[in-house]
C-alpha cells in the first residue's frame, strides 16, 4: 500500500505538540474523559461554567506532560490519566481564578468566564474543580503526588500574589520577574512532568531530570507566551494583542526595553503602564521602542537558554523517539509565532 | 487551698463555647501557632492580607471541633494541631472567595478584605491558604483524611455555588436551603469532627457518629446564624444585620415568611428579594412580616431539632465531661444571642 505521500507532508510539518498529542492520542482520550465526567455535579451552574472554559480547548499541554513523562519510562498502568486530569483540573481553577476582575478591568470588557458568569461564580467552580483536584489525588492514594501538586498549588498561588504585587511597578527586575512565572506557571509544567515519571517508577534521579525538564519548559514557554502578548499576529494567537500592556504587567520584553530607555520613554512607560493612562496609538508607540531596543530577540534569546537547560536536563535519560518530541516541544516553545 | 469560688461562678456563667476553649487552650495555642507559621511566605502581600482575617479571630469553633474530637478519645498524640489548622486555613479560604464581590455588590462598600485588598489578591491568597492546607495534609500523610477534607471542600464549593443560583429567587424551597448549608457550612464542621476522630484512632462507628454531630452542630449553626441575620442586636452580632436582606439571599426564615405570605406581602419580597429594589423601612417592614408570621421561631425550631439529633449521636459515646461540653455546645449554637 501506498505511504500516503500528502499525509505524510502533513505530519512532517505537524508542531511538536500535534506530534505528541497524536503518539498520545489514547491517552489523552482517557483523561478528556475524566475530565469531563468529573467536572459533573448536582448544580448545573458547575458544568455549565467548567464546561464552557474546557471546551475552548486550549493547548492541554501540562496534562500531556504528566502522560508524556509516564510513556518516557514505559509505563503501563492507568495512574497517570487521573493525575493528569489533576494537573488540567489545577490548571483551569487558576485561568478561573486568574481572570477574576475588580471593578476598573471589568470596563475593559474581557469575555472571560468571569465577565459571562459573574466573579463569584467563576470563583466558586475554580474552587470545586481545585477541590476535585485532592479528591483524583485521594482516590490515587499516594501521598507523594499530593505533596508535589500541593507544593506547585500554593507556588502558583505566590506567583500569582507576586505578579499582582508587581504589576504598574516600573521598577520590577529580571529577577523578580523569573520569580513570578517559575512560580505562576514552571512550577505546574515541573510538578505535571514529575507526577508522570513518579508513578512510571522512575528513580528519584530521573524524576528530578523530568522535573528539572519541565520547570524549564515552563519558564521558556511563558517568556515566549509574553513576547507573543505584543509580537503575535492576532489572527494565529486567537486573542487580541497586547493585554499585558494594558493590565501593566511588568513582563520580560517591557523590563528590557525599560532598562535602556530614555528619559522621555521612561514617561511615557510611566503613563502607560504604572498609571495605566493610555491614549489611542500608545501601542504602536510602545512596539516601536520595544524593537528600538530589541527587546523581543533579547527575550526570546533569555528563552533559549531555559530551553537548552531543559534539552540538557532530558540529556539524562535514554535516547527515544519520545525523548526527541519533548526535545523539538521545548524549541518550539520558543520559536513557535501562536 | 480555697477553689476560688469567684472564677469559678465566671466559670459556670460562660458559655459553652468558651468553656471548650478553656479545656483545649494548650492544644489552641498549638495550632495557633501552625496557623501564624503556615500564612508566612515571602510574598509580603500574603501574610498582610491573611493575617488580616486570621487576626480579627472568629469564634474558631472548626479547628476547636478537630481539637475536641481527638481529646474525646483520649488522643495524646499531636497530629490533630496540624489537621486543626488545615480546617481553619479551609474555612479561611472560604471566607475570602465568598466576599468575592462583584461590580453592582462593591457599591454597597463591604469592609471585607475584598474591599480592602481588592478582590484579585483576596482570591489568590484563599488560593494560597487553601493549597497550604494540602501541603499540611501530605506532612501528615494520611489518605484518608486526604479524602476527607477534599470531599468536604468540594462539597463546600457545591454549596456555595448552588446557594448563588437559589439567591433572589423566590421560589427557593426549604429542601434546597437544607442543602446548601449541609453542602457550605455543615460538611466543614462534620469533617472537622471525623478527623479528629479519626487520627484519635477511633472506631468506624465511632468516626461516624462524630460526623453525624458535626454535620447536625453545622445545620443548627447555621440556620442560627441565619436567623441571627435579622434578629440580633446589632451591637451583640458585631456586625450589621441585614446583610442576607440586602443580597436577596433566601434563608429559612425568608422562605418561612414567604410560604404564608399575602398577595401584597409577597409583592413586598419580590420587589426586595428578587429584584433587589430596596426603599428606606424595608429592612423594618421585612422583620414585622417574619413576625406576623413567626417565622424566627418556627426556624428555630427546626434548628432544635437538628441540635437534637446531633446530640443523640453523641449519645452512642462513652460519658465524659468533654462530651456533655459538646451537648452544650450544640445547644448553645441555637440558643445563643450573637
Amino acid at each position: 500500500m501506498a505511504l500516503h505521500p500528502q499525509k505524510k507532508v502533513t505530519a512532517s510539518t505537524s508542531s511538536p505538540l500535534e506530534t505528541l498529542s497524536a503518539r498520545l492520542k489514547g491517552d489523552m482520550a482517557a483523561v478528556n474523559a475524566i475530565v469531563l465526567e468529573r467536572m459533573q455535579s448536582d448544580i448545573p451552574l458547575i458544568p455549565q461554567l467548567a464546561g464552557n472554559l474546557i471546551a475552548a480547548g486550549g493547548k492541554r499541554i501540562r496534562p500531556m506532560l504528566t502522560l508524556a513523562a509516564a510513556a518516557l519510562f514505559d509505563y503501563k498502568g492507568g495512574r497517570q490519566h487521573k493525575l493528569a486530569a489533576c494537573v488540567e483540573f489545577i490548571h483551569t481553577a487558576t485561568l478561573l481564578h486568574d481572570d477574576v476582575v475588580d471593578e476598573s478591568d471589568q470596563r475593559r470588557g474581557r469575555a472571560s468566564a468571569n465577565a459571562l458568569f459573574g466573579n463569584e461564580a467563576a470563583v466558586l467552580v475554580g474552587d470545586f474543580l481545585f477541590s476535585r483536584s485532592f479528591q483524583l489525588m485521594s482516590e490515587d492514594g499516594s501521598i507523594e503526588v499530593l505533596r508535589i501538586l500541593s507544593d506547585a498549588s500554593a507556588v502558583i498561588a505566590e506567583g500569582e500574589v507576586m505578579q499582582l504585587s508587581t504589576a504598574n511597578d516600573l521598577e520590577t527586575t529580571e529577577a523578580q520577574y523569573l520569580k513570578v512565572i517559575s512560580s505562576k506557571t514552571a512550577a505546574l509544567f515541573a510538578a505535571a512532568c514529575e507526577v508522570g515519571a513518579f508513578v512510571a517508577g522512575a528513580s528519584p534521579e530521573r524524576c528530578a531530570a523530568l522535573r528539572d525538564y519541565g520547570a524549564n519548559l515552563g519558564i521558556a514557554f511563558q517568556i515566549s507566551d509574553d513576547v507573543l502578548d505584543y509580537a503575535a499576529s492576532e489572527q494565529r494567537l486567537g486573542k487580541s494583542l497586547g493585554d499585558d500592556f494594558k493590565e501593566g504587567k511588568m513582563t520580560l520584553p517591557v523590563i528590557k526595553a525599560l532598562s535602556n530607555a530614555t528619559t522621555a520613554e521612561r514617561a511615557f512607560w510611566q503613563r502607560c503602564m504604572a498609571d495605566e493612562r493610555q491614549e489611542d496609538g500608545d501601542f504602536a508607540q510602545e512596539l516601536a521602542f520595544m524593537r528600538k531596543h530589541d527587546a523581543f530577540n533579547a527575550s526570546l534569546a533569555d528563552a533559549r537558554k531555559y530551553a537548552e537547560k531543559g534539552r540538557a536536563a532530558l540529556a539524562l535519560l535514554p535516547d527515544s523517539a519520545l525523548r526527541g518530541e519533548l526535545e523539538a516541544l521545548i524549541t518550539f516553545a520558543v520559536e513557535r509565532d501562536f
